[in-house]
């Protein structure tokens, strides 16, 4: 099951062209990636201030199907996947309360030692977090005959 | 009663200092206005996009007592009150989970014509929402002898 | 000849990491853009309240190498690119003051009716920007023998 | 002479009303703070990650006299003034490119030490840069004939 995190758009999220500025919408998804930490009980403060692991984000991409209003209420489904021993990515979908698609958006984070900057293996902490909130893997058939 | 909107201080508010942005504490002021608007039926759409009445914010003041954390947990307590007849002010207080009080804010709204930009009356859809959420005035005991 | 834009990272920018915030290094590109338009003699503020053509961005990625820390000097290189008769890219290259490359960005931007949100032709403007700062075509050499 | 910060307002600064949005112009007001800095050869990335002295901002007030519109040149003007041994405000007037009056701001910060919070006393860092671009007092001339 994919984390959920409820979200409605701010004043403060729209621009001139009375919809949300466009790189708002990634910090909305930072934001549900913040408090699907909280829910795996990771202590925020912490996180951001741990002197032996880093996590900084080294891409981020997003895609825009229909524009988002002032008030609308929105849905933000997170899934996150490892992809290497020091790096992971998040997938979301922005999705309206009737559960139309209005966005998408990807972001891959990589550990690292916040003072050399080297990389480093993904934290017991984050796996677990990875675990609650990841895609299961597919169940995976060996068949030793044939 | 006062309304009290529930946030939680996210990464994208801090800066590089560790604590909450300063100009921050008042966008979280204004989302609490909104979500107190959205509390007494107010379409939220409608209301920054009406053709016959704008309310700019023409003056806000914040004070900080304490450093705000990411992850903290902050309760916003917010009391609007008319102060002219086109005119009302919002007080808050941001207050940690434990209530201690850890900054105060002022905001002054004034009613215009969006396109003229003259002065006009507050609503009826706002004088409700100031009868909802606003302080009840002291009971004034007037006392004929002496 | 590419379009530089010269910003310096704010303390508004950054986050508790003490580096800029990811979400952030997008708006700084916007800004890019909105500098390449003036630079064009596009009017701002037409630009984006024109009631016959709207320009929302539909994709946008962004790659980080390298932390950028308040005061920092930048350089924002921008090159615009038309890839359909309705829509244009824009790539960006993020340098520091000495030249080394800091973080990469994408936006796809398409032309559409504000009011039908139907897809138009990119306007003859918005063309005369992408030829004063886009790409030049590389010169094809014909060869006639073979 | 006051210290001048020239700023274009960005599609980013305004909302869905088509004007800046409110808290933005204190983010303005602390960019042309921080350009005053630079100015005045004080060091950002070593001024914001200083252990020995933290110069919060304990308060922060704005009026607006007239909307900004993206696209818009500002002229900030900053007047900074020592008000006690360990604080001292700074003033701010934003104006138009034809220098109409368009909002007012003032921001106390006070000094304190990182780790403990006690108050400390302004650096001869900071002091120099109130010099720079302090009020100068108003000439005293003392007669003492007549």
């Amino acid at each position: 099951m994919p984390f959920i995190y409820q979200r409605t758009l701010r004043f403060q999220d729209t621009d001139a062209a009375g919809v949300v500025y466009f790189a708002n919408v990634l910090s909305m998804c930072h934001e549900a990636y913040e408090a699907s930490l909280t829910s795996a009980e990771v202590d925020l403060k912490q996180f951001f201030n741990n002197p032996s692991i880093a996590i900084p984000i080294i891409h981020a991409s997003v895609d825009f199907f229909s524009p988002i209003y002032c008030g609308d209420r929105l849905l933000i489904q997170l899934v996150p996947k490892q992809i290497k021993e020091h790096k992971f990515e998040i997938r979301y979908q922005i999705l309206s309360a009737d559960e139309q698609l209005l966005s998408k958006a990807t972001t891959h984070h990589t550990c690292i030692h916040p003072g050399s900057r080297d990389k480093i293996k993904i934290s017991p902490e984050m796996l677990q977090w990875l675990q609650k909130w990841g895609e299961e893997e597919p169940t995976v058939i060996e068949s030793f005959n044939q």
